[in-house]
């Protein structure tokens, strides 16, 4: 065992932060067993120095983030800021001077992974971040490595935990979009505002960092479809369990056409009750992966919380401690693959639309004639109305969002189509 | 990108060897940009010179291993013979003649996974074998990389697919064990001689190797407490239905007491229906993982066959290939902790007793005095009965195993006790 101590700066001490504190503390004989050196705080950087943090020296703390980084004796800065700026800069800094960087920031990995990993390279450091995708679970690490030898078709998964609870609480009480996200509220699940969550931005950054390892290519937060859950409603909920079906907000990235392209998208779907997804229930968080030679496989587990997402920065921390005692570095970037990014309009799969419609002979007749006139066929068809209104309720084949949404705008122009009340796309079948 | 190749050995070819050696063929560009030189297969060891192997050049087919792994200019050596001898020697005389090993050999890494590690440190080498615990799972890397900075209390898990395989179906369609058993072989899943797989020797390797990397102790296959599934019943199955539970083969490995020592063991148990074990289907593989930090991870997938197999060697080729480029190696046995192993005595956990008794007054009374002597508290207790005889059904609080031992010795020498008819663990709740 080397002596010396490995020097970790931390930047930021709330909730992951803190408990990356307290167990560097409470477990630091087996984190030096484990790494081969004993680590070190050696810094804290907060925005509020007065507060009081429990088992942190108060000599520990300031408010320079940059002159800590800067320090120059540092081996491993972990970054838990989260957001875009100050964290870049002062990761990008904290290569300069010849750290190692563990983070848990999805959205500026899914902005900037490319010039950071550039970066790391540049210093001959690494760049870690298992936190920053579905918490504790492990799974950057599995594409990255036990799937290295692999080819991965398809990513699958729930990686929102806020998101979740809310439709798992509207499919099992029947409640509506706004009550279930009160109780999130109201229980801390969801955020004062949850925009980044409900809106699909958090499990769209995701979905950019899971598509670029899993397919070996570039695929930034810009590049991702993104569409947000607050328009689901207790009755598609009704519909869906027509189908046998529940509604998720999934993360979806997988090879297009051929596997010549990729495409990722974020969205709410129509998922089998007989899926595994289909059962993760509350705040956890599941990804399903589709490879050639391993077939599926499911990951699943707690996707967020101070504790978990600490559990995943230190399993980072002993990795890339364990480089700094050996003089190594694991792997960087691996994007040699250089796929195009397909656009949505690519995407094929399958889709469920509900239509308010006249209720009068040749209705069905017309709509069917559209989904035929766009390529889009039609698997079902269920109709039924009163007082003159009708619905209809059709289910595709598998057709591309292109010619679905050809499809849609053609009907909203029928006369005898009053309204598109929900179009949702079938997953996992 | 190194141009000169890294040599890969493959000793055995048969379903898994083969499997890997396709891979390797049809996916060099991507193997050799992922771990950043070309792999080339150098020789390959069989015990069959003759059979025709689509893909493979003859000239590469030996049928001296021996020669092969001593030929010196052999980067990786992929062990899938199996079987203790002659992989042990071949494993050793590789490591000493300068090769890194990955191997899918559970039986013999559960049995001297130490001394193989040792001769691995010795040589400078890596010795990974993530391909012989829950076949395409990421388990092994998981546990010894992703959580290495937080505290694993338990493992629980499905390990064994043929047995999984065979619980199944008794559960599904009240088949009994000899009739599924037929099932399996006349599939595939079981083979002619299915007493690894059925006396659970195949799922305590698997135990002896989890719990070893978890706990950061040399847990050997002799450690293991292993009880098989060959006498469970429809009727076991009718009583777990009663409960709200299914029956499943596990393998669990835990912290035993404070903290202080660990256990390890393979038998059936009865779970609960809502706990995410218990719809593990067929064939397919589970391992539940508890930690301090993490909370409840899951990971699921197939747990044997040819191409999920070879993913998971491939997956170990391209982090040694990469050890063998940048001229390091990964982490190396970590067994510092050295905590005792537990016998199974010390093991605590919940009971279901079903007991042949006389109909008479007064039994119970004799039957929950047994059990109070013994410190073992009942739960539940049901009795059921008719032409004079009756049956009893205990399901315990949690008790030591030596505590339980101790009272069914007991029962068995009542009078009114006419036979134990089984007792099966209560576990995942």
């Amino acid at each position: 065992m080397r002596t010396r101590p490995l020097k970790v700066a931390l930047l930021g001490c709330g909730v992951v932060g803190s408990e990356v504190a307290r167990i560097m503390t409470t477990h630091a004989d087996d984190l030096a067993a484990r790494i081969g050196a004993p680590v070190e705080l050696a810094g804290v950087a907060v925005r509020r120095p007065d507060k009081v943090r429990e088992g942190i020296d108060p000599a520990l703390v300031t408010t320079d983030a940059t002159a800590l980084v800067k320090r120059g004796d540092l081996d491993i800065v972990v970054e838990v800021i989260g957001g875009i700026e100050p964290a870049r800069a002062l990761i990008t800094t904290a290569f300069e001077h010849g750290a190692s960087v563990v983070s848990a920031n999805k959205a500026l990995l899914a902005q900037d992974g490319a010039a950071l990993h550039a970066a790391a390279e540049e210093h001959g450091r690494d760049l870690y971040y298992e936190a920053a995708v579905a918490g504790a679970i492990p799974l950057i690490r599995p594409l990255r490595e036990s799937l290295a030898g692999d080819k991965v078709n398809r990513v699958l998964g729930i990686v929102n935990g806020t998101t979740n609870f809310i439709l798992d609480k509207m499919d099992s009480t029947g409640a509506g979009y706004q009550e279930a996200l009160d109780e999130a509220t109201a229980l801390g699940y969801a955020e004062a505002d949850p925009t980044a969550d409900v809106e699909g931005f958090d499990a769209a950054a995701k979905a950019a960092i899971l598509a670029g390892i899993a397919f070996h290519t570039r695929v930034r937060l810009d590049d991702v479809y993104r569409e947000g859950m607050t328009e689901v409603t207790a009755a598609d909920f009704a519909s869906a369990k027509e189908m046998g079906c529940t509604i998720k907000l999934l993360a979806i990235c997988e090879r297009a056409g051929d596997g010549a392209s990729v495409t990722a998208r974020v969205h709410p779907a129509m998922i089998p009750l007989s899926h595994p997804l289909a059962s993760v229930r509350g705040a956890y968080n599941a990804v399903f992966v589709e490879s050639d030679a391993a077939g599926q496989l499911m990951f699943y587990g707690p996707g967020a919380g101070g504790a978990p997402t600490a559990s995943a920065v230190l399993g980072d921390l002993v990795a890339v401690g364990r480089h700094r005692v050996s003089g190594t570095t694991g792997p960087g970037e691996s994007a040699y693959a250089a796929l195009p990014v397909s656009s949505m309009g690519e995407v094929v799969t399958r889709y469920h639309i509900s239509l308010d419609v006249a209720d009068k002979p040749g209705v069905l007749a017309q709509v069917a004639t559209v989904f035929a006139e766009h390529g889009v066929s039609i698997d079902t068809v269920r109709q039924s109305g009163k007082d003159g209104e009708a619905s209809l309720v059709v289910v595709t084949h598998r057709a591309s969002d292109a010619a679905l949404g050809g499809t849609v705008d053609a009907l909203r122009k029928l006369d005898t189509v009053r309204g598109v009340a929900s179009i949702m796309r079938v997953e996992g079948e």
